[in-house]
């Protein structure tokens, strides 16, 4: 392998002569040596140099020339394009301000500046990592502000898309079912009866609820860290600076960030992450026992529940028709355990910290920004590989319904209760339906039966 | 013991005589045979009976007799005073829909009412514990509505009012030491100074959003259950039940609580309080952060950081002045890690359950209910016993920029970046100030020094 | 109230005048105004006393006089043995070393041996409780061994016992349906059969090796504390006092503890007890999968699958018969998702502490002591209350054995995959069963199919 | 792109070209849409193709042909050295069996003996991947002994060796710091003096006991499933199988697996993998203990503890030499957190499941070996660049132990407690040393002083 040499105050440092990093992108690689599995997540990459790119405009008012300027603007926009992906080796595991990601950022869009300037990849001139495209930032606020950007836009583009798809294909079926009479069941054992649209109304609900809580749960996504610097007080960045990054960023994503009201907490705490986390939480919990209920429902074909026909999306069994695994109520419950689990891991890292900076950003970052890249596609895919495929077996829903014998108390208003329960308890014991019961035991007629048991006015 | 029988539709059961409990309390006594401190809050417990005087409340303009509404709504309103707290032995770990609490307190009620319209203690007659008391109501509605109302009043009267004194103690203390400049420190390492106001500031401003997450957190804690009945469907409930419970509550409460939009939702998860117990885990790491640093800030007294001195509320050693043990910040620290861990609990509550009821909800509530009481009462208990005696040693304070190597980033822009290094590393190396150093390296004079490196300019 | 005065080194307390405790105690019960559900668990008091007998045998060989440490012993004895316990009124949350309520158990055992022998209750004469009750000991060390001896005897008091009786309770089952074949379900799906008692078998396996787990995760709970007294070093304390401390708590609680290794690490982490939690969580999983499973075998009576009878020990519906809530399933899932929440608790309490101490002692005992009794209760009501009157309802069994699709792979060796996969497609489309439809397409003779299609043969 | 068509029991797929694997694997591919990144992990993928090897050995003697047998044997083999990495897109979130990445193994390893028999790749002829590379398997029992052999080699090959390492590099450190006395601190105050050896000694016995919790918290992970099949009754695999297995594997390995003694248990409950992630949980809390200890001795390094130095292994500030950021520390702190939140996931998905099979067995098995991966990667890395570069500050330590007030403890017994509490007062309202204090109070003279306190003395 060809290198080149860059220095950094340590030293001189081998560089692949084709990298356009420096030399403390190349540093960071020997000290972490995790494999390329652990890379932090590109997503992360890309909002900063969206951050690079906004600071450098608001820069050009404080004394960076236009030329620098342009070509950090430039630079940092293939980056944010994520035309030189390959350029960010480093991994999650690493210093836990992100120092060594956002230089990383830095010395690949001064390396392409200077290549685009002068001809050769990398280096310092004209265009400086540091006092240059890292002018009026540090890693502590600039790192932060990246991890909101790219979770902002994680949750606004991927994650509410796909749970608004997902609670529109779990409505249209409560609307499509809603005069499917089924029996109702609590504590697992029968009970009183509700239509299959009212029962998958709950989840249309919990979802409906879940996508508010993650709207509120994202509000102090919105405010950035930038322009507070190395501790919250903003020392080198011109006053002003966080606003005006502010209006940039805001301007190059389409999304209203506003700069925090106070940033020693912004550097110090991660609490707006672990706050989206513990609504990431929620819809994880929501889509757990949605999930378990349809492949409950599911279940069969001959020896389960059977109210649900899932889709055949793979050979379930290959001699036994009707065999549907529920695989994509599989991938989801796992999604959402592992989404818990971040939660938990989000948590440890947020109570941590010391003093003016917590260092477990890159962690949290990409644990918040996983979950919701992994709730995002595993609802997609639930609501069109399950959801919008399921059908109602109303065979067998009526057949369950109609041996009910939770539906006596249809009959205690007019033939008492005492008799009523007399007549369940003779089916129950004799393995009878209610109504042939009623009749044996001569405590009901056919037509007064079938005028009062009707489990679609018990709904 | 003296006994009497009381019946269920199982059978007969011998009740202790002075009881007002009946059967189903009786038999829950039994078969969960747990001590007495793993007893139902009776936060849920008083919370019922004014589910019970709510319902009776409505129940009168529908069928309930005004003699019978009038004993129960008195009898519950003696129950929700605390009256008989000792009438209510069950315990947590029972039937997870709550039942058998819902039913003691049913009994209790109607045993109490018979015991004024009869003087006898107990029984059916004339108020039946299910007929009467638990009139247009099911288990699985009223015990999660319970759940709510208790929370929503523990949230209101406790938690809330001791996280704004908490923030309150806090912000007076920034306040107060708003002019104090202290070196900053990043990953633990000396970093550029702030004030201790500021420091400080980020202390409030997690708990002024930790109070608007909790807000947040509990909007969805006052739509209630009631009017579902068993599964849902209200079935035995009159039309319009929900919405006229939910004014009688909040007539009763003083809290606007409204009927839960579906109630299908509301009774087979317990997102909502899911969610508020996210907001309790991220105030939870929010104060282990503020106490991991202000016990930091005050280690000491002469091997520490010792830039804070703790009120000594109790004797830290005997023999050694000066130890104080930050006992109030490891109190709070422990009840947020307790927090931490019931919501993990909760969560794994939440995320099970089947079809139409979610059966976790003694469990959920008793933990919800615990972290808030414990959070409530540390925090309050933090800010009066630690915040409030808390003092700036500002000796130390200033002996430490004093001698801070980091404040030699002020000298860089008149003396030129390599010299204020030299200085720096000459410092270090000999264990002088930079004054000393720079003086001794005669790149600097001391008019020129004093000038430049002024840290309250840095804040 | 009357009162007496009584002192610490911060100065005289007004304590009332029947309490056995002192100044410190007097102070802490001020300082951690938690309510009285919230206090320390009776078993670690209990354990401190013993600590204060042990000690008390150890110390008169190094200075203690006779009289005093008979007395001491005295005292300490009737404090382990319960008499006194409405003289500890502290609660967990508290100084994090436990050395509020060390210091309650010295004041209390030499308040009470004052009494005996001067007959004034209190004081520090002519038994001191920190030079003579406290003697060659430290907080530090003392309840750390407290936390090991209180749950080292629970789990083998209590925990075992109970784990013990639930897999023999299961494990008889398992052997009482060894010959019931029933039809398998993966993915909640039919599939090949196996006998009801091998499905159990699972469990009371599941339930043995958590049983091994727990012994092998109380190994280093064995290992004491004492002797290290403030920091590790047993500076105060003489030679060999871990030794022969150990030797001593050993008669008293016939348990084999030892001295731990490395007192340095027995104060400074809690890792012992997070290994038994986790062991305990292990455990909470087992028990959640087997209770699930048991109530959705047991779901019913008319709409579920129904192959198991649950007892019925309280009314699951006044009217429907057979409606039996699986209300010890519901228990018992819910307290084990409460100890997975306390595991969490213990594990972020065992992460935290600094240097010399881990300061999160009083939670995590607290918390693993709950976590160990509520098992205890849990799983012997479990035990005694469902599994014990568990029946298999061989009628459904057989049914649903008798017409699943799954057994069709019988056939594939003998007619045939292909015509085998024909008749189950065949069967699945018209509701028939295998036979029915394998003689409708006149692929399998009746004599064939009853020889090949032999559930028994497939287990 | 050119394709090729490949059948399953669904139906005809069209597959790339040049890739080795079929149908099933195809239309996991469309049904999953997750990114690279989500890749069900290469060790699995590895161990599922040694578990092919082995059971193709086994096989021979039970119908499969020699030349099949040695065709599967070379091209599992191959699989298994890594040859064919990229031939397995298939991700974590897919069917919770780990049947689709069980039949892409099938199909790649059925797809390179074809090729290598025929010159055409992919394909069931000759070989077959059901009926020959899956032959006396399902992936039932396949899938979770992959997840097995897996993680008990990561444990041997990766995991023991770095945490030894990191135990041997601290051991080291506590041997030559022996004689370093230093300043104890409790509740992060002052305390009575130990060796810095003594206190890294602690560390060192943590990682011991961490290392035995690992090593017995992997027994069960080598009990293997595969003989069970389907649901545990091992049908369709020959008398014997299981522990023929194990055989195999164990030569291929050099591991002593064996077969599990209950195969239900072995499919229907995780809990091997639960434990484990216990004593992963108890590994990251003392490495958590550990890191944070020496980021807060190391910080500095003018206003901090300052009693260890860090090695300088990137730039810490381009101007302030000392600071040096505990970047390995970060790393170190961060996987923890990430390895505890996995193991609330791993409990999560354990906990559930249903019946004959647990199907959370990707995400669990994922876990897991990232759990593990990132503690050795970590831990070796923070023994090389952390630990081993570590060095003592001992004229700060001295200083540090010079200025304390705990030694005053040293004076009591000669000149009694309250003359060395008075000095200890005086040395701390006047800012001086005890030696100081003493001398100025006329209570000791120098010598005897000297001779008295002696920390030394004291460790």
């Amino acid at each position: 392998m060809t290198t080149r040499t860059e220095t950094d105050s340590i030293g001189p440092v081998d560089v692949p002569a084709d990298a356009y990093w420096g030399a403390q992108t190349q540093r960071s690689i020997a000290n972490f040596p995790f494999p390329a599995t652990e890379r932090m997540p590109i997503a992360i990459v890309h909002a900063l140099a969206l951050v690079k790119q906004a600071a450098a405009r608001v820069n050009r008012a404080h004394g960076l020339a236009a030329e620098k300027a342009d070509a950090i603007e430039a630079a940092a926009a293939e980056v944010a394009a994520g035309r030189f992906d390959d350029q960010f080796p480093l991994v999650i595991w690493q210093t836990g301000s992100g120092t060594q990601t956002n230089m990383n950022v830095n010395e690949v869009i001064a390396g392409r500046a200077n290549e685009v300037l002068t001809g050769t990849r990398g280096g310092k001139m004209p265009i400086h990592p540091n006092d240059d495209v890292n002018m009026s930032q540090s890693s502590n606020d600039s790192f932060p502000t990246a991890l909101h950007v790219s979770t902002a836009l994680a949750v606004r583009e991927r994650l509410q898309p796909a749970l608004i798809e997902l609670a529109g294909s779990i409505d249209e079926k409560a609307e499509q079912w809603a005069q499917i009479v089924k029996i109702g069941r609590t504590h697992l054992q029968d009970a009183t009866p509700l239509t299959l649209g009212q029962e998958f109304s709950a989840y249309a609900m919990q979802l409906a609820k879940a996508s508010v809580r993650i709207s509120g749960g994202t509000t102090d996504v919105y405010a950035l860290a930038q322009g507070g610097t190395a501790v919250g007080t903003g020392l080198n960045a011109p006053a002003g600076f966080g606003d005006a990054f502010a209006r940039e960023i805001s301007a190059l994503t389409h999304v209203e960030f506003r700069s925090a009201d106070n940033k020693f907490e912004a550097l110090a705490s991660n609490d707006a992450l672990v706050e989206l986390s513990g609504a990431l939480n929620t819809l994880a919990v929501a889509l757990t026992k949605i999930a378990n209920d349809i492949r409950l429902l599911g279940s069969g074909p001959r020896s389960g529940i059977g109210e649900l026909v899932l889709p055949a999306n793979e050979p379930g069994s290959s001699i036994m028709p009707g065999k549907v695994n529920p695989t994509q109520c599989e991938m989801l419950t796992m999604v959402a355990a592992q989404v818990i689990g971040n939660h938990t891991a989000i948590t440890v890292g947020g109570l941590q910290g010391h003093l003016e900076l917590n260092v477990f950003k890159p962690m949290i970052g990409a644990a918040v920004l996983r979950s919701i890249d992994l709730l995002s596609v595993g609802m997609a895919s639930f609501a069109e590989r399950c959801i919008e495929g399921l059908e109602a077996d109303e065979r067998r829903i009526g057949e369950l319904v109609d041996r009910s014998l939770m539906l006596v108390t249809a009959l205690a208003p007019e033939i008492g209760y005492d008799n009523a329960a007399k007549i369940a308890k003779h089916a129950h014991e004799h393995g009878q339906t209610l109504k042939e019961a009623g009749l044996a035991l001569g405590l009901v007629d056919a037509a007064t039966f079938d005028r009062l048991v009707r489990p679609a006015d018990m709904v």
